[in-house]
């Protein structure tokens, strides 16, 4: 065997942890610095995603620098503690093992934290040919694709063919959506006319579809009215009630004979949970794909197996089809549980999980927003005020935060997107030198 | 036809600039707000790469996003200027009429600043296998690959294989190789035994090869000393008078039966110019790929077609085989061209170029530099400052500068290097979903 996870054996009860995303940083973070448990941080890639914010890499706003964080850097905080690239490929709950790409390894406490992924809902053709919104490779080849997309608008003579190259659909009106569409919307009012001064941007359509009756479904009414003028108002067209059914040769086709040629195509029309091999059975609703857990976020007919953010459905009395698949839900399980385990280790009982909403919110372009807290619904600048407040505060690291608001500042001064580079490695051409 | 460069006709002569490196981008901007010419910028990339700190993206100090920059930015600052991202491949100069991947177009003067690609003297071997660090894809795929070695050396048992994974073998003692191998060094100083506190950093292996029997063999005596002083300190390996003779299966091949093992290996030791079809014969000195100009930069036999920087080869009595293929002669050649084409323009005498040598420097590491200014020759804490400011003084747009300084002193206050992702876009596993 020429690979293994080379983990020490210690006394100390190993905590595995699968996944570096909110939930998965959040109880590392509570554990690391403690000194009751060996803690294993596991993911595919060697950074945490900072996910609200991809929109603005795809948009040119942010590097991918500036919301990403290397897991590396909290894990070391701690003494005990071990993080490995590695993809998890089956847990064995009998012998309390999870096999990985890099070989095996036991455990005393397992937390999934694996969340979500894109749900095409069985549909292949859009999963083939859509372009996904929740990593940051995928945010890059967005960007690239849109940057690629208006270098050869400029030089397409032919209308028909230029139209498709600048039309832009996006798929699904949650927060993703509606940023996105109001992030390209800004980018097409102040950026684009001076970076090419030699097209007519009033060819460039922005398209946002959604099957319901209203943008943002789970906020407030009054957000998704305001949601709904802000982007109407950056001339973005919004279809309510249409379900997408198709994305081939660069033609959207929908429930409502909609026929849209675009040459980008964003699907965010929902998630779906991201299981694991071997846990399965009762414990897992397949209809959400998502871990049944009490509110102890233990994992259906297991003690020692947790689930914590997208992946785990707690019903609550309020949400009975289980908590938000957002952030919050997530950070908040993450510490909750981390105290949970270190209680258990101690002997002590543990504590429900209770969610405290802190709010929802969602930015439409330059200086509008949408928050709801509570009863307090507002939007507007004010709004886009505390939007852009909080992503800071949650932002993963002092020197993101810096940048990123820097980049902010530095891009609402300039009405500029200063990022916009179509970089695209390992495409056998680029590879070679540049002249 | 579906595609044309697209560019309208004007009373205006016509420049077009080939390449938005150092010499095209200053040429560019001597030009764009004049009114004397209608210009076409034509690239490979739509950005303009600040190749000196691409060593820094490759070690993680630096976001791509801080040290490129967007040439329809500098383009769009004039009126009837125009950037097109497009491939060159052809000029014909009895039509005066460039062909490329979209289609031909005419010119009135044609200034060719295609740079220099690396140079690997034949050996296809090394060209397959190497690392090279001339463009932002490439420093990116350097930067994954070192921290993808890391992370499979963290669980690899087997100490050989360990070590292989571990080491890092730069051919090439220019400023390229030094500055990199003084980066890798820090960053196995200060960076890396915190990330990786259960692996042992004096595993790992940092090897300089240079052919002659210097390291900056441009630079001053005092500079190679204190360079190769600097570097030894941090660890550096340094192997003069040997010549890389193969690399494959990770293993490094010499002339002096060196053998070394190593996953990483980077070649920086030699550039040739990037000439394009259609203009060889006398002009294009074979040895060294580059177009023999005159004092004013046109191209041996031509009236109208002009080269600078790297490409273009100026004989002058310091510089017998041609001024040397760093920046500053081709600043200095662009933004001179750009006067002299205007002179040409408004019937007046054109004005020979004279190089002004501004000096040169390299960094080592933290607080290390070796700086020639002239007779003045110093190395050391004042040395690396006077780096620092320079770099940063010549970089392109504002906000790189400030998220570049930001970066640096965060770097330095901390030890870190803040960047230390494997974004590896394109690739199919990566392309799907994150768990």
């Amino acid at each position: 065997m020429d690979k293994t996870l080379n983990i020490p054996k210690t006394k100390k009860p190993r905590v595995i942890i699968i996944g570096g995303g909110f939930g998965g940083v959040s109880i590392a973070k509570e554990l690391v610095t403690r000194k009751d448990f060996q803690i294993v941080l596991i993911d595919r890639q060697n950074y945490h995603t900072f996910q609200p914010l991809l929109y603005q890499v795809s948009t040119s706003s942010l590097e991918p620098e500036s919301i990403a964080y290397p897991l590396r850097k909290i894990v070391k905080r701690g003494k005990n503690t071990f993080f490995r690239m590695a993809e998890v490929l089956e847990v064995d709950t009998s012998k309390q093992e999870i096999k990985t790409n890099i070989g095996s390894i036991n455990y005393d406490y397992l937390v999934i934290a694996t969340g979500a992924r894109t749900n095409f809902f069985g549909n292949k053709a859009i999963e083939q040919n859509a372009m996904r919104m929740k990593s940051v490779p995928q945010a890059l080849k967005l960007r690239s694709l849109m940057l690629e997309n208006l270098e050869q608008a400029v030089i397409t003579p032919n209308l028909e063919v230029r139209k498709e190259l600048l039309n832009f659909v996006i798929v699904g009106g949650g927060p993703t959506g509606v940023e996105l569409a109001g992030g390209i919307a800004e980018l097409r009012e102040n950026v684009l006319p001076k970076d090419y001064p030699d097209m007519d941007f009033s060819e460039m359509e922005i398209h946002l579809i959604e099957g319901a009756d209203r943008i943002l479904p789970p906020m407030s009414a009054e957000a998704s009215k305001n949601a709904k003028k802000f982007l109407e108002k950056l001339g973005v067209k919004i279809h309510f009630n249409t379900i997408v059914t198709n994305y081939e040769n660069h033609i959207v086709s929908t429930n409502t004979n909609l026929e849209l040629k675009a040459a980008t195509f964003v699907w965010s029309a929902g998630v779906t949970g991201a299981p694991i091999n071997g846990i399965g059975g009762n414990a897992l609703i397949e209809k959400a794909n998502r871990y049944k857990v009490n509110e102890f976020n233990q994992v259906l007919g297991f003690e020692n197996v947790f689930a914590i953010g997208d992946i785990a459905l707690m019903q609550t009395e309020k949400y009975e089809r289980g908590l938000p698949m957002v952030a919050q839900p997530a950070i908040q399980q993450g510490s909750h549980l981390g105290k949970n385990l270190r209680a258990l280790h101690n002997k002590k009982s543990l504590k429900a999980f209770k969610y405290f909403d802190k709010g929802s919110m969602a930015t439409i372009g330059r200086n509008k927003a949408v928050v709801d807290l509570g009863k307090l619904r507002f939007g507007g600048f004010f709004a886009w005020f505390i939007w852009m407040f909080i992503h800071l505060v949650f932002l993963v690291g002092f020197r993101n935060k810096v940048v990123t608001l820097f980049n902010w500042v530095y891009n609402y001064i300039n009405f500029d997107k200063a990022s916009r580079l179509i970089i695209t490695p390992f495409k056998a051409k680029e590879d070679t030198d540049v002249v």
